[in-house]
């Protein structure tokens, strides 16, 4: 017998699989009562080959989901009006449900502009201002796809969040800055840091519940993690490496993320769950 | 000689005359060149008294400075679709530059849905859910004016915000959200705290500036305020009282808002100001 605790680790790989189960019966569900099954078009401006690959896997998973997909390859040299038009037209076609935009785009497209053309009942990847918007103030919208998987994880588990000091690190638009708000929602006490922040291990030995959302390997050193408490790593960087060091994290926390296998399996759960809500909503199935 | 250090008081009510005086030479010049003045629509729903004499103190304070306003009263029995109605009509009018929507509005009123048919470039109050995202993430937009507020007498203090940790003490859509988001921007680490914190003055204990917004009479502790911290009581609650004690945390910080005369005066200021940079928006007149 160790000598060491080691916390839960908090299997994302699982809760997607149910999440995006549930998505697949659902999306089943309106095929038979719509006569047509939702679809997402994928938008890929030029052929970064991540960007192509995360794309394809978004595809692979929305067939094997019963989602239909609209594969939009727009070439590299597109102009922001371009892609404006088009993610116009997806907005206004009836048979697209939902519209993700792969990002980054590249340093000539003006992104928010583009992203700010998806139509909010479409927006299922959560990116437009409205919807971020919608997040903060508790109201009916999608959510980013990864806070929204983060925030999922931590209902699985029953991490009670009211008045909980939840630290999330990182501010991106996309991630660290609508977790927080969703964890505020939720009751919790969030505290933002980032790459200004003074004492950054200082905050985090103060947290209940750390979100780890920066991109820098091992940023968050395990041992200024309190005994007990709650790490999710939306970190995800080269060779597997989160951004807190696990090996040690795990010593002391009650509930971890793996990387790979915590959130990372989370967002595209939680991108096709909102595409099948979408067209349910613009089919008008009501839920069961 | 006293023994006790005292806090310099920021002179919000100085600060306003200034901020004042800007709009009205500018709104004199959009008048010369454009041959109109900047028109504020100020609606207000019922005869709720405060309300009452907020409306009429903003609209002197608007005549003073050379804006026009046109006065919508509508009966208290008006409908949110109505409202909504009224509100789109203001936000097609070429004449009117900036709508301000007098809040509260009744509980029979959806005040979300109001706010939301306010145009963006006439959203001088900061109050739609694109104003709050352009907020959040660093884009233009006009600012909810309370925080805005805050931000200029920081400003005007020659407060260095990059990575110190400012503690914002209430989560309102109009005051706290937005005043966190307006500090993250300027690279400070941002603590929410509310109702449910846990342990509110022990994160008090540890912040360099303290932005209290919550109306909740000396909610905080003076001897909870860090020496040498700033702090910004945006609270105003009966008998001119803030949400922290004064009479302590003047001893301890190192600037410190006076309630009335701090944070109060700089809202109207801002709404001001903000009227008249919309009607240059809209009027097509550029900064000098």
């Amino acid at each position: 017998m160790s000598a060491i605790q080691t916390a839960q680790l908090m299997d994302g790989t699982g809760l997607a699989k149910r999440v995006v189960e549930e998505a697949a019966a659902r999306a089943g569900e309106i095929s038979r009562r719509a006569g047509t099954s939702p679809c997402l078009a994928t938008v890929l401006v030029g052929e970064d080959p991540a960007s192509v690959t995360y794309v394809r896997m978004k595809r692979a998973r929305s067939a094997k989901a019963g989602i239909r997909s609209r594969q939009i390859g727009l070439p590299a040299t597109t102009t922001t009006a371009e892609l404006v038009d088009s993610l116009t037209a997806l907005s206004d076609d009836p048979d697209v449900h939902g519209i993700l935009l792969q990002h980054p785009c590249g340093p000539h497209i003006d992104e928010r502009a583009a992203f700010e053309a998806i139509a909010p009942e479409k927006d299922v990847d959560g990116v437009t201002m409205r919807s971020f918007a919608a997040m903060s103030f508790g109201l009916p919208g999608f959510v980013s796809c990864t806070p929204g998987g983060i925030m999922r994880l931590l209902d699985a588990y029953d991490v009670d969040l009211a008045g909980k000091h939840a630290v999330v690190v990182g501010r991106s638009a996309i991630l660290g800055k609508p977790a927080g708000m969703l964890l505020l929602a939720e009751d919790a006490t969030v505290t933002y840091c980032h790459s200004r922040t003074a004492d950054l291990p200082g905050i985090v030995r103060e947290a209940d519940v750390v979100v780890a959302a920066v991109g820098r390997p091992r940023l968050i050193r395990g041992e200024d993690i309190k005994p007990g408490a709650v790490v999710i790593d939306a970190g995800y960087n080269r060779g597997n490496v989160g951004d807190v060091d696990f090996d040690t994290a795990v010593t002391r926390a009650r509930l971890i993320t793996p990387v790979p296998g915590g959130v990372g399996p989370m967002t595209i759960a939680v991108l096709l769950a909102q595409t099948v809500e979408a067209a349910a909503n613009q089919l008008g199935i009501p839920h069961r």
